[in-house]
C-alpha cells in the first residue's frame, strides 16, 4: 500500500479501478476531478467505460452525465465518448473525441461559466450528484486530502456527492502539501458573506480538501502523468500580439490609468497566452501578479525571472517538459503560487475588487464587438466558454487575442456578423490580432467597426468588411446604431460551410 | 431664497439655470443626475439646449457629452436631442427623441452595464468629466447634500467632476433626508475592500452625497415634478404572465430550492414587472424584500400590504399618482425602503451574494436561449442594456418576460436566432410569456429549443420554428450543438424590415 494513504479508515477501502466502478450505474451523475488535463482521475474512467461497454455489449443502456472542473484528458472525456458512456456534460470541454459526440448530436453538453458551475449544483439546478471521483496527492491520517495539480470543483463535489472514490496518484508530488487554499466558508443565500480576499498572494482557507470517511466507497492507487498539453514553439502572428499587448499595457500606465507593476494578469490557455507572457517576460514590467485559471509554461517563467512576484489559479496547464519541471523543483515556487477552487478563482466579487487585466483567446470578433468563443460557424461546438465570461465581464480591463485568419487564410476572425455571440458589445474593450490593437472603450458600435476593422482585420478581408458596413448604412439610415445587413450578416458563415472558405470565389 | 439651501457658501451661488448654464462650453463631458425620469435637473438642460441653439444659429458648434445614470426624461435627454446639443450619450437610454438622434448617427450612444458606468469613467476610459449637474432635495448647513428620487451616478459626477452644478428642487419632499445609504469606500483597485453589505436592508454608508464646495459653480432653485411613467392598466398577458412567474416560484420553494419568503426580488420597469408584482401581492408569499434598481408603483403596494418587508433601489420609477401617494405618505415608507448609488444597487459581488431572483423584460428570445434587450430587428437601438446584464449575470435565478408577440402579432418574440445578444445562452435560465414559461436550467441548447417553442412561442409562429430546427438539424448533422441555418436565421428579422411583418406571406 502506498504511503501516501496515511488514514486506516481510507487504507480499507483500497481496491481496483475495475472494483471502485461497480459504485457506478447506469444514469449516475458523476462529479469528476480535472481541469485542463491536470489533476484528473487517471483510472476510473477507463474503468467506467469498460463497464459502459460490458453492458452495451448485454444490450443494456449505461450512460452517465459527467460534471468536472474544466477540460479533462483524453483518458476521462475522451475514453468515456468513445464508449458511449456519456449522457450530459458540464461544464466546460474541448477534447476532440468528445466534441464529435457532442455535436453529433449524442451528448448534451452544458456550457455554465465556470464560476457558475460548482454554485449551479449545489443550488440543485442539475440535480443531485452521485458519486464524485477525484484525485489526491496524498491522504492524511485524519482523512483530509491533499490535492493534487487542480483544484477546480473537488471541493463542491466532495460536498455534495452521495458517494466518494478517491484516486490516490504519486505521479504527483507529494510536496503538494501546502500549494493549495480551500475556502470553506461560501455558503448558499441568503446565508452568503464577503469572501475576504484583497490580494492576490492573501490566503484564506485551508491546504486540504475535506471528505466525509462516511461517503467514500473507494481508493484506487495510480501512478500516472497529467495529460499535459504540447508546447508548440511560439510563432510570429502570437509574437506580434504579445507586442501589442504589451505596448499598449505601457500606454496605459504612461496614462496613469494603471500602476507601473499593472494589476493583476488574467491570460487564457494556449500558444498566444504563452507568446503575451514571453513579451512580458522580455519587457521592463516586473513585479506582476496573477490571478488566472491556469498555470501555463510562460507563467513559471515569469516567476522564475522575477517578472511575476505571485500567481493564484486553479490548475495548471503545463507542457510535459513544464511538468517535469515543476514537480522537480516544486520548493523552488513554494510561497509564489496558490491553488484555489474555481469558485473562487473566477468569482465575479474577486476579479471586479482585484481590479484584473484579462486576456482571453477568441474564434472570431465582429465589427461592433461582439465575441464568439465557442463556436465555430454558429452551430458546431469547439470548447466550452470556461471562466473567459467571468473575467472579461468583471475585468478592470480585457482583451480578446486571435491572429486575423484560420485554416490558412480562409476564415477570417474578424467578421461582419458574430455566428455566436458569448460576449457582448457591452462587455469587450479591446481585440488583437497580429495586425494591430483595437480600443474599443468610448465609441459607439458605429465607430468600433472603422477601428476593428482598419486595426485587426487581416488585409485580404478589409475591404469586404469596410464595404460591408457602408452598404448597411445606406440600407437602413434610420438604424445606424448597429448598422447590419441582415440578410448577408452571416453570409461569410455560410459561404465557408458551402465552399471551405470566407473569401469570395473570383 | 428657498430654506432648502442651508449653507452660506451655497447660498452665495445662488443663480438662474440659463446664468448657470454658461460655465457649459461647447466639447464638455457633463454628468447629470437622473434614473428613470426621477431626479433628473429640471433646468439646466434646456437652459444648455438654448445655449446650443444660440450657437447653432451664429454657425457655431455646441455639443456635450452626456453621462447620466439611466434614462431621463423629455426635460433632460428630449431638448437636448431636439437641440442637436448632444455628441457622446451614455449609459441606458430610452427618450424617443434621443432614440431618433442615435438611430440616424447623430449621436453616439454607448452602452456599459449600469454597474460598470461609474467606474469606467473613475478609470478614465471615458475622458475627464468636466461638469456635474445634480438635483437634490436640499442643502444642509455644511454643505452637505440631500439627494432627490435617485441617487444613479450621483457620487461618482460630483466626486470627479471639475465643476458641480446643483439643482435644489422644493418639489422632492424635503422629509427624503434619511432614505438614502451612500457608500463612500469603493475605491480604484488595487486598493477595493469587499463591500459589506449582507442583508437587503443594512445600511453600509451614509445618508447624504458628499461634494467638495469649491467646485460648486452655481446653486439653481427649482420647483418641477419628475417625470413620472405613465401607469397603464395591466393588461390580460402581463396578468399570464406574472401568474407564470408566481407558480414557478412556488414550485421552486416546493423543491426545497429557495425559502418560502423567497430570495430577494429585482424587477425590470414597465407594465410586465408591474403585472408581476401584482400577481406576488395576489398570492400567498409575504415578507419578502427587494432588491432593485427601481421601485415602480407596484412595490408601494406590496409595501403597503407587507407582501414586501423592505425595499432596496437606486430611484423610483412611479407614476404620476404612484408619486403623489409617496410624497404624501413618505413617512410611512420610512425604515422600508433605501436609495443607493447603482454601482450598489447593481453590483455583481452583492448581487451574487444576496442570490436575487431577476426579471427583466426583453425584445426577444431565440430558441437556443440569447435574449435581446436592445435591439430592433439588429441595429435599431430601442434602449440601452441598462443594469438587466448585471442581474442576470450574477443572480440565483433569473427570467425574461415577454408577451409572445408585438405590434399586433406581426413580430414573434421567440425568434431562431436573436439579432443582437445582449444575454447569451451561458445566463439566461427562464423565458416566460403569455404563452408559458421554459426552464432552460440543465437543458442543452437543441432541447432548450424545443420546450422555448412548446412553452412560450405563440401558436401563429409554432409550426415555422419547429419546422426551422428540424431543417436546421437535416442540414448540417456534425453540427448539432445549436443547429442553425445560417442563411435564413435573420431571415424571419429581414421580412419584417421589408414587409412588416415577420409572417410569411400566403
Amino acid at each position: 500500500m502506498s504511503e501516501r494513504i496515511s488514514c486506516s479508515v481510507l487504507q480499507n477501502k483500497v481496491m481496483s479501478a475495475e472494483q471502485a466502478a461497480t459504485f457506478i450505474q447506469a444514469g449516475d451523475r458523476v462529479g469528476m476531478s480535472g481541469f485542463t488535463g491536470a489533476g484528473c482521475p487517471k483510472e476510473l474512467p477507463t474503468a467506467i467505460a469498460e463497464r459502459a461497454k460490458a453492458h452495451h455489449a448485454r444490450g443494456d443502456e449505461f450512460r452517465i452525465d459527467l460534471w468536472t472542473g474544466a477540460s479533462t484528458s483524453p483518458v476521462v472525456d475522451g475514453v468515456l465518448a468513445e464508449a458511449h458512456a456519456l449522457n450530459r456534460r458540464l461544464p466546460y470541454a474541448s477534447d476532440p473525441t468528445l466534441r464529435r459526440a457532442i455535436n453529433s448530436g449524442e451528448v448534451d453538453y452544458l456550457d455554465p461559466h465556470l464560476s457558475h458551475s460548482a454554485q449551479h449544483m449545489w443550488f440543485g439546478f442539475y440535480g443531485n450528484l452521485d458519486v464524485a471521483v477525484i484525485e489526491v496527492a496524498a491522504i492524511l491520517p485524519d482523512g483530509r486530502l491533499v490535492p493534487s495539480s487542480s483544484v477546480g470543483n473537488n471541493k463542491t463535489w466532495l460536498d455534495q456527492a452521495d458517494k466518494v472514490i478517491i484516486e490516490v496518484n504519486d505521479w504527483q508530488p507529494r510536496a503538494f502539501e501546502g500549494f493549495h487554499d480551500v475556502y470553506y466558508k461560501t455558503a448558499l443565500p441568503p446565508h452568503r458573506q464577503p469572501i475576504p480576499l484583497t490580494q492576490v498572494d492573501q490566503l484564506i482557507g485551508e491546504p486540504y480538501l475535506r471528505v466525509d470517511l462516511d461517503k467514500v466507497v473507494a481508493v484506487v492507487e495510480t501512478h500516472a502523468p497529467d495529460r499535459n498539453s504540447p508546447f508548440a514553439p511560439i510563432d510570429a502572428a502570437s509574437t506580434a500580439i504579445g507586442e501589442h499587448v504589451v505596448d499598449f499595457l505601457r500606454h496605459e500606465v504612461a496614462a496613469g490609468r494603471m500602476p507601473a507593476s499593472l494589476l493583476p494578469i488574467q491570460s487564457g490557455v494556449g500558444n498566444v497566452a504563452n507568446a503575451v507572457l514571453a513579451g512580458l517576460g522580455n519587457s521592463e514590467f516586473n513585479g506582476l501578479s496573477a490571478y488566472t485559471e491556469v498555470l501555463q509554461d510562460g507563467m513559471l517563467d515569469l516567476l522564475d525571472d522575477g517578472t511575476l512576484a505571485f500567481a493564484s489559479a486553479t490548475s495548471f496547464g503545463l507542457s510535459d517538459l513544464g511538468a517535469e519541471r515543476f514537480n522537480r523543483d516544486i520548493e523552488k515556487y513554494r510561497g509564489k503560487l496558490v491553488l484555489r477552487a474555481e469558485e473562487i478563482s473566477n468569482h465575479p466579487e474577486l476579479i471586479r475588487r482585484l481590479g484584473l487585466i484579462c486576456m482571453n483567446g477568441m474564434i472570431e470578433a465582429d465589427i461592433y464587438g461582439h465575441v464568439n468563443s465557442t463556436h465555430v460557424m454558429g452551430s458546431q461546438m469547439m470548447n466550452g466558454i470556461g471562466g473567459s465570461g467571468d473575467f472579461t465581464r468583471n475585468a478592470f480591463l480585457n482583451m480578446f487575442l486571435s491572429p486575423s485568419t484560420a485554416k490558412n487564410g480562409s476564415i477570417s476572425t474578424i467578421v461582419p456578423m458574430a455566428s455566436h455571440v458569448d460576449h457582448t458589445e457591452h462587455d469587450v474593450m479591446v481585440i488583437v490580432t497580429e495586425q494591430g490593437l483595437a480600443d474599443l472603450r468610448g465609441l459607439s458600435p458605429r465607430r468600433r467597426a472603422r477601428v476593428v476593422i482598419e486595426n485587426c482585420a487581416h488585409p485580404d478581408y478589409k475591404d469586404a468588411l469596410l464595404d460591408y458596413v457602408e452598404r448597411a448604412e445606406k440600407a437602413r439610415p434610420n438604424a445606424l446604431h448597429t448598422p447590419h445587413l441582415l440578410d448577408e450578416a452571416l453570409s461569410w458563415h455560410q459561404r465557408f460551410v458551402d465552399t471551405g472558405t470566407m473569401q469570395k470565389q473570383a
